[in-house]
């Protein structure tokens, strides 16, 4: 089935790489970016051309991360064009490269920013949506070194990405009972094929660099890069993580892996991985609250407190064809005689399908969620 | 041996119970506080209660993490009384209870702010110093939620906790070579005995967190913290972390186990962390750089890169005592010449112990990295 999707950093890496093949596998794609007139809109332009050649239903987004107005104009934009997003994958991030002590605290801050409060403004913004969908997908692009072996020198991001893991894993609880589902992929050190090395950035206060440059870490950092590459098989393949990635969009509901790893130098976070999620799904049970664990399959539409009619209720059984259309007709007199014509379907909880030659303007259309779809 | 002691977060809690417990092991504590002066000044008055009542070597000490300036004042003070740092202790930190959504993006930027970017400005501030000792020790308070099994409705705490796990295992390896040891201690929840739950904020969006208390996880958060709760055993002790702590500074440089846990209710980060660290060291191994798992027991002074003289080199054979008093003098002369009378020895490398009679100011005692020191 044909899903709707918001994927960030979209311009380069696994981001493009993702972005490209959900496309290629019959899916609407978001291919998001901080800024799509960059490098001459060399990436916008490949999205377009990708859409255009192969006939694809993608198209390149702006979205910076680090801008509340800039995600929310994304996703309005979204919305009213699709009606929806099923999927989200926070996937934007950024590295660092140089001795700990050499960072600023700002830095280390704003490495932050952009690779776990970038997740946490596009959540807020996505969410109230998706929750009222009943059903959807949020997929969370990792890194092995949050659990697995780890060189020096890589410390603001590896706290970044732990930091981002960590949300993750409470998202995962805190969203399964409104029928969201988690997947954390975890890629290994690529260090070919995309250019998150090539591209990391540098501690600002040299000075305190050169005191292990110069000092008893001289070439250290040249051994832990050439090390992480030595690991590497010749035929590591970063691609194999967008392919990770469709086929967990494809998967049945409620049926995915709350981890998948592709890790072609075997840095051990799968282990470790796998004993951690044990010990959570333990304390889960310990504490009555197993039912986290996985997203319930069929979710009551939220309540939303902030409309007159909140306690409006949809039939649970299904409905005829007939029916739907009554309360597509019905529903959308009722939002617009409440709302005026400034009606906007980002701002409710409605439904999946049009009836042919349907309700006038395009932001009239409405979702209902997948618990009150006829089965026709 | 009597070390002196920096340890953050002192007026409360896990804090308060190490820096007395520390005293009374004999060391020099300096136990640090936002505010001396916060709650009519109970804290400090209470250090300074029992460094009279008691004897002990224990001051409070104003030093926010969340200001450089603080930091750096507090460490030069500590620095011109007690003319050395050997320990510090990252033990400030602060939680939040809510669910993730419901969290501004700038309260999560707070709690990474108090938890990690503190650490890390109190690290910028003492690391000059501590890296010319040639021998220290770094212990971190960190968390079981890094890696045990966690309950909803913690996610900015636990995403802080474990960006701080990991800046620590980085700085670890990237401080091995100048001498300083790490440990992290690693407590579980402690629901009682600490003001750490009573004193947890709450999400700024209200609105936000109804949708989850007045939707499908009300009650979820009461059954959240009492399952933590229940978990406990009745006879679980914080002051178990103080005592750890203690134990850890006691231990033979070099010796110390990286982590310890002290987790009552088991809730399985012991486990986690044992393979989790365990595929740390064979990833290190396998690059070649294996040494960085423990401090160097000897390490050669860092030459300080902003002296003039950053080339002066002092013997490596040990020093009869007239050799060591005439070296006292000549680098005492050196620097003065240099920094004429305002020389501070925060700005440089030099001697544990000024002969009897010694060199005038106070600001003129110097101290030499253990490497120098005599065989008497």
């Amino acid at each position: 089935m044909q899903q709707t999707i918001l994927i960030t950093g979209a311009s380069s890496g696994f981001g493009a790489m993702t972005a490209k093949a959900l496309a290629r596998a019959g899916h609407r794609v978001y291919a998001s970016m901080r800024d799509p007139r960059a490098r001459g809109g060399a990436a916008a332009a490949e999205v377009e051309r990708l859409a255009r050649e192969e006939n694809l239903a993608i198209r390149a987004i702006a979205l910076d991360v680090l801008s509340e107005p800039s995600i929310e104009a994304a996703v309005e934009t979204i919305l009213a064009e699709a009606g929806r997003i099923d999927v989200v994958i926070h996937n934007a991030g950024h590295m660092v490269f140089g001795p700990a002590e050499a960072f600023t605290p700002e830095q280390l801050a704003a490495l932050y920013d952009v690779n776990v409060l970038g997740t946490q403004r596009v959540n807020r913004a996505v969410l109230p949506h998706m929750r009222s969908l009943g059903q959807a997908l949020m997929i969370w692009v990792g890194s092995s070194s949050t659990r697995g072996g780890t060189p020096p020198f890589l410390a603001p991001y590896f706290a970044a990405k732990a930091g981002m893991d960590a949300l993750a894993q409470s998202y995962a609880l805190e969203l399964a009972r409104f029928g969201i589902e988690t997947s954390i992929v975890v890629p290994g050190a690529f260090t070919k094929g995309t250019e998150h090395f090539a591209h990391s950035g540098k501690p600002a206060d040299t000075g305190r660099a050169a005191a292990y440059w110069s000092g008893p870490y001289a070439g250290v950092d040249d051994q832990a890069l050439k090390g992480l590459a030595n690991l590497e098989p010749a035929d590591a393949d970063p691609s194999k993580v967008a392919q990770a990635i469709v086929d967990l969009v494809a998967m049945p509901h409620g049926r995915r892996p709350f981890r998948v790893h592709i890790d072609p130098s075997d840095d051990g976070a799968a282990i470790v991985n796998g004993v951690a999620d044990r010990v959570r799904a333990q304390l889960l049970e310990r504490i009555g609250l197993a039912d986290l664990l996985h997203p319930k399959p069929e979710t009551q539409p939220e309540r939303n407190l902030e409309m007159p009619f909140a306690n409006f209720k949809m039939p649970e059984a299904a409905l005829t064809k007939a029916q739907k259309e009554d309360l597509v007709h019905k529903t959308t007199q009722m939002f617009v005689d409440y709302f005026g014509e400034a009606v906007r379907p980002t701002t409710m909880v409605l439904i999946e399908e049009v009836p042919d030659g349907g309700y006038g303007r395009a932001d009239e259309v409405f979702v209902i969620p997948d618990a009150y779809r006829a089965k026709e």
